[in-house]
């Protein structure tokens, strides 16, 4: 259960590290949307291992298929299916993990909760499985483009282990994300968190981060006032992608440190619109977009994966030791960018279908056209 | 739309600040669970306004009543409507906020949203819908004693502004909690907490702060891997709060911050099961819990109402000031430690009700009933 | 569980036959909609026991309480609750069923499973629970109304056991609907209608019969392809309702004796619009609306509850007999009618909002604006 | 929208008749089940084209994949993913029906919702598509055997055009279903209809009928009572076949014909159980199972396609007429037997982990564990 995300724009992921492949179901999505291949591959392709020094050295082309609900080049509005088949197999490393519980990832839970786990490369845990989501971003990210003119997501790294950013947040363009390998806009930063990874790998160690996102175009309106408010589906979005601990919206934690009185926001007329003088908010006020930039922060831990020895049991309940471990990512955080960027998507656009859908009566005020 | 939580164990709130009334349908209770209205009661009154000399001093009774699903003291396996009734209504009091959006509250939202809100004292974003949850979160609590004898749930306030508390997490007792008004188990900072709103109200300030939460009994197996994880379900649950700007589970944020060899949990046999020897995981793995005990954080901003004058714009947009408000809590984390646990508890009992419905088959490790 | 209805336009039922009372809450209405309480209350006074001879002669008012959702006459776009007080409780009357199983009733089915029930008056498996669905059923009308100039639902009875009616579909007009208290169109059947039904009353025995609904208006393009086609839907509106026993669309069973020569319906241009020649579809092809008349017909079998004594058992297993038993409905029909429409209304009010989240983009043919 | 089935056993089926494949991902089936792409086949072999001279004569071999989810033989708790490759497209077939809107076809109604469709051999509407429900059906049938030692699902023809079989419900084996190519049990019917379906496809024509489907060995104690009665889901699921125009359960539409005293089930102590001595009910009782066999009868109209030149209108509005069409089934009932099968496994798998998910309490009666 719950391999389903989104009330309208409903995705569905599948598939292990090992076996026939992974890929998504996108249920909802609207028809005659122009979409190829070559878009969802984009995505994919930053998201792939091997691309860098920096990753993970296994090479997976992910190349990606598009099953159904396209037809000459646009959406049917019928399910999308897309399938990435798994390549660059080898099970035989993984014979000590079929015995053994490797420390924090999920071996041990999957174990408690099924009773049975596929050990290749960690199965349903892998990371692979966020190629469904970044496949299905993509296709949200389209979405969103046709409804808001302005609409642009931007994730990027912020912080890496001890090493922040300097970010001036409205100053921030997309483009400038692709120009380090590291996906982080400061230049200076980029370069001390490259020389960082680099050297934590050669330590056989790994370290975590924060990748900071940013929406931009949405009108004031969107999101769901009560449980569904969209600083909630986005934490939800967040917690869900694998290695992450940790998510702020806006002001964030800094928040508790401040009184009403700095905190709040006052409106004012700007551009004949209405507008927040200041964005502690983040964007969202009471679940709703209020037309501002939204904001958000995600910590990541570092990755389990290391190459020391371990103390660790084994499922026949025996403590032992795991050995190290190679070919990992000494840190998730530069591959991590398209994926917190396509589950932010994921929320918007689903949040953009609700809000179509219950826009009927005559409005007074009509903010939301502005 | 939105006003629904849960796969299972699904929770419907409704109902304004001002109008008929607030409450709760909950479907999806198992049957013939001791229920009583007292029980709720005790729960509604923690969250209930005026309760102390730092909460706001409007006096709601916030009396329920039981509508359905419980007959002769014992659950039905119907819905469970809960009813508490509006009193203390003073619409003349609102006049003002009818025209002018008061800054970081939702009025303009719901205004750009719907085109149309209740003005009377915040409407559906008022705290008030918040009884519903903490009634459902009652229940929710009830269910999670029946499956798991260790069942516990323990919220309470970390943080107030600069003020943080020092706290053994492991010697924590629910007992602890209701000894002073701020909620707080280190009674040295709890003083110096009460001063500080105190102090605060009388500025016509307000603070915000931070609630950590502990959930003790939570067998592994609990949580579902992908898009449902527990974190992920945690941090929805916990950003749907009014008020909240962040949450971080186990090591959080600090975890951005660590290395791999430091921030694995190793594995180790203690007490004859499989035990994680340090938990900067926060009880959970892959979206699944693994036995220890889980801890998060909720990060509160400053209460949006205060009592100075602040820059606005009406709903016909003009600039204008909007005047200084009273009667508002200075601090809203004493009174939000219930609904934290309140909103854990219908996490923890919708997933506890999920892991039910799949386990079917022989299990090799038969971990899950350690 | 089980208790709510529909994806975007949601409702929820609550409430025994006794205890504090029946309602619902719904969930996706849109906002600026006007409602009223007398406009509910003229839809619940239509279900409404003792409203004629040929009805139960209990008396309940079934005066409804918008509890929230509604602002000055109009939608807030936030859950609308309705309320409805239980009254002239009888517990006395129910002395016998709290121990015996009645035939064809759900005693002992909500016995297997959930080992308690509500034996007061039938508790949830009342038909007291269908008030909430046609309180529901009124705002869904609301809705629809305000999408679509020329909506329109009627229901009425077509059969009552072997009288049926001779009815001209595309001549029914909804205010015949009323002019006679069984609800039939037809005047000469009607009163044979009347006269069987006060006959096996006086027997003290039931008749069923079928139930015939009509929906004007609805434009071609609402409904889902595959499992949630238009005509499923209704399907699991209308089996839903207490003491259905079958459901037919279009041709319906008849279907089965015609060859596709026979039964395809052409299409031909008419008023300047596509349309279908004949109209076995009843509305719907694939799943969809084609923009002609939707008609279903809903089989109901007789009341169980007959004053004749019954063969039956014990919760204690034992063989027994249970009592003639009065007060019942000698027929349901007639009050059926209105539940009929208010599922009807329920499901075609929650697909004209699924439609409208997802037409975005540019088409080609736009028929569906026609 | 709307591809995707159930709340826990969830399935969600993509693909159009030409593109990549047809398939199915289904969600929450319990881990730990042995399960095989052989098991799967042998029902799809069932629904296959070109199995017998009175199906199509169109080659498919319809050859499924597992691409995850299994794992050594054994459900692994995670998603399964079955994908069916397409072939045998032959797109100049349907340049013809690119332009002009067959008739009781969805062409028009696809058109009139996405302003698109794939015209190639009917996209989304052909049944191609539920090959993925068949498959998701096999291992709804692989869990309810599981689960209950005594389940047995059989559905057969019970009437083609006007051949009525004559059956004997309780004396129906599973074996005998397969005797003959029209899967009727009456092996003198079956006869007179295969000699019809060959006369009707003689003459360009085509014929519907009735399948008959009985569900043995569910227990008392399983649907939910109000919205997601055990007739309702199935009710829903039946009608969202295509073709399908009708549903009865138990006594169906005969019922409005019998008067309560006749029509009602006396409950009898019989083999230590309590029973129904008589099964009207069709095995459902408030929408929740009884324990007695659950038997309901399904619609299916002639097939829409026919050899015989109709009238129809252009996507450009041009009244014009279709050339006759070949290839099709002139019957699809026999090939529809599967898909029923299939789809009230995938209704019954559902509500039986739903009921697994809240028995948790202590039971008087237990009557659920007889």
């Amino acid at each position: 259960m719950g391999n389903t995300f989104g009330q309208l724009f409903r995705v569905t992921t599948f598939g292990e590290s090992h076996g026939g492949g992974v890929g998504v179901v996108i249920d909802g999505c609207p028809a005659n949307i122009e979409l190829s291949e070559a878009e969802i591959q984009r995505e994919l392709d930053r998201r792939r291992p091997g691309q860098s020094k920096i990753t993970t050295q296994r090479k997976e082309e992910d190349q990606c298929e598009i099953l159904s609900g396209v037809f000459e080049g646009k959406t049917l509005g019928t399910p999308i299916a897309v399938l990435v088949r798994n390549k660059d197999a080898r099970p035989e490393d993984y014979s000590e993990i079929a015995e053994k519980f490797r420390p924090s990832h999920a071996d041990f839970t999957y174990e408690a909760k099924y009773g049975i786990r596929n050990w290749q490369g960690g199965g349903r845990a892998s990371a692979r499985e966020t190629i469904g989501r970044v496949a299905a971003g993509a296709v949200a990210k389209k979405i969103l483009s046709v409804l808001y003119a302005e609409f642009e997501i931007v994730a990027y790294v912020a912080q890496i282990h001890e090493v922040a950013a300097k970010i001036n947040r409205s100053a921030v363009k997309a483009k400038d994300i692709e120009k380090n390998i590291v996906r982080c806009p400061d230049a200076t930063a980029a370069k001390k968190m490259v020389s960082l990874i680099e050297q934590v790998r050669g330590q056989g160690d790994s370290v975590g981060g924060v990748i900071e996102c940013l929406v931009r175009g949405i009108p004031p309106g969107i999101g769901e006032p009560v449980f569904d408010k969209l600083e909630a589906d986005l934490a939800k979005a967040m917690l869900s992608i694998p290695a992450t601990k940790g998510f702020e919206i806006g002001s964030g934690f800094a928040a508790t440190r401040m009184r009403g009185s700095q905190h709040n926001d006052p409106f004012e007329m700007r551009g004949g619109k209405i507008r927040a003088a200041t964005n502690n908010s983040g964007g969202v006020q009471g679940g709703i977009s209020n037309g501002e930039e939204i904001y958000f922060r995600v910590a990541f831990k570092p990755t389990a994966t290391i190459g020391h020895e371990q103390k660790t049991v084994t499922s026949s309940r025996q403590q032992t030791r795991l050995g190290a471990r190679g070919r990992h990512d000494p840190c998730v955080l530069p591959r991590a960018v398209p994926i917190v960027e396509a589950m932010a998507a994921l929320v918007l656009g689903d949040h953009a279908l609700r809000q179509r859908a219950t826009k009927i009566a005559d409005r007074g005020l009509r903010i939301a056209e502005r």
